[in-house]
């Protein structure tokens, strides 16, 4: 079997750094490019904070590519308050990172995943830690790639516990439920990692300490990335025990299932609500597309989170 | 071990007609008496009902024990149109039968479930198939039997579809959502089968035909009443492939978990909207006090649940 091949598809906040880290770490998948996404910001900050952090990584030779500013149907998007409170000003926790050296790739995010899809089929991993805005524009441009991409594995959704936006609808599906009930329904194998499970996968400052005693100047920044998240959940309220690790998860996960519980369950978002659900026309489908991570391994992702995240820091 | 003793909650229409032959045909619990609940149908309708089904049965002596007639919150109780549409006037399909020669016990409903817990405790398997009112009464009248009850298997909710009467409640959840959720946090050890299994494992008249089969009155008659069902399910366009059998797999996983996979997930119920989900602040308690079924294998319960019907109506 040949080595799979990932995309990372960031709308680069905090937790998404992190997604960018452990993707840099695992031995199990090659990085072969960043798309960007609006989101937890801007898609033009995401773009250019992914592209600060992977040279910060030393990794400027991953391509980055720019994708929708907007869901499809909308024309604008606002970054939200909670976002900003959550994610920080500039997304990455207000820590100043330099000017990035390397710019965004000239070929479109979507033109990207499609051609992605076709070099590798099975062997391509998809990880979206956004709105499912771009994969959903690229099966629509070119829909031989549904069934092409092997793996989609995303951080989005809540099945089993309520939402964070309302108690029906998680933060990503809520920014384009359109895209999101396409990609649900049209995927080949899609695995979703939601509040479900990221919920139950807290970081504290007792590990963000680790990194910082590392010494190095990656080490540093990510700490201090991830501390204002940390604080940023205790003063919202949102968990006093620790700060959700969403986006790195998902990477996780994409790699090694062995991580979570998979229910084998056929989705659909309601757009009305933004609600990730069973699709009751699809139930006693024998066939099913759509797997849901309905419980973690805490202790075990943790472990190898902080093995991975110390040895790209150091 | 002791023998499983079992008391159902039935709010008598046509699922929990079979809900209770199968109670009396396993041999893995005794039925110790049927308490009656309002939902499909008035409570002294279900109670005669019961009453009836006994005796169609040759099993007068299981005692019926009348309960609440409507939710706590509520002063009175109507039936819904889509529950006779579903059930019949009478709840059994329309079918006629004899009137009991038996009465309902003179002890409450809420009494007998408060002395059965303290007689047998860990053995004790109470099983609702309605609104949960009797067993949230019998918890406040008498705190202690809520760590006393062994196992509490319920029919009623929705975990990872969308409910039967919005897309956000199930009908026995929806009859008295504050008495539900109080039973989810304060069971020692709760089973939900809602429809997210139930939904996954129907009866045609392929089955029902076999009931007729046997050539006996009994036979005749059940195959009768769940005629009516299934051909409800067919014209309301619930479901043309037949009708689900709700009732009856609470009753088959009370006793054998093995027809599905079970999540541990501690829940609650929004008494808004009547969404039975996980509870953000139980979630990451180690300590689950409820399980919720979100496989089932319809071919395995299906073989077991016409041995026992077919077994008790000959």
């Amino acid at each position: 079997m040949a080595k799979k091949k990932m995309i990372l598809d960031l709308d680069t906040g905090v937790d998404d750094a992190l997604a960018l880290a452990y993707a840099l770490a695992t031995p199990d998948a090659d990085l072969i490019g960043v798309v960007s996404s609006f989101g937890n910001t801007q898609v033009e900050t995401a773009a250019q904070n992914t592209l600060k952090l992977l040279e910060l990584l030393g990794k400027s030779d991953v391509p980055v590519f720019v994708g929708a500013a907007h869901s499809s149907t909308t024309d604008n998007f606002e970054t939200m308050q909670v976002s900003m409170d959550i994610h920080g000003k500039n997304a990455i926790g207000d820590v100043a990172l330099p000017e990035p050296k390397t710019i965004p790739a000239t070929t479109s995010a979507v033109d990207f995943l499609i051609a992605s899809a076709h070099q590798y089929a099975d062997d391509l991993v998809v990880v979206p830690t956004g709105p499912l805005t771009n994969l959903a524009a690229a099966f629509k441009k070119d829909p031989q790639i549904a069934d092409l991409i092997g793996n989609i594995t995303l951080m989005g959704g809540a099945l089993v516990v309520p939402g964070n936006v309302t108690p029906y609808t998680e933060a990503n599906i809520n920014q384009d439920p359109e895209a999101a009930d396409y990609v649900f329904k049209h995927a080949k194998h899609l695995v979703m990692v939601g509040l479900d499970v990221t919920l139950q996968t807290l970081l504290t400052k007792q590990e963000t300490q680790k990194w910082r005693d590392l010494g190095t100047e990656k080490g540093r920044v990510f700490a201090d990335i991830f501390d204002y998240y940390i604080d940023a959940y205790y003063n919202l309220d949102i968990n006093k025990a620790g700060a959700a690790l969403h986006d790195p998860l998902a990477v996780g996960v994409a790699v090694d299932p062995n991580f979570v519980t998979l229910l084998p369950l056929n989705m659909m978002v309601d757009v009305n609500d933004g609600r990730t659900i069973g699709d009751p026309s699809r139930l006693r489908d024998p066939h099913k597309n759509n797997y849901v991570a309905v419980e973690v391994d805490e202790p075990f992702y943790l472990e190898r989170f902080m093995n991975y995240t110390l040895a790209v820091l150091s």
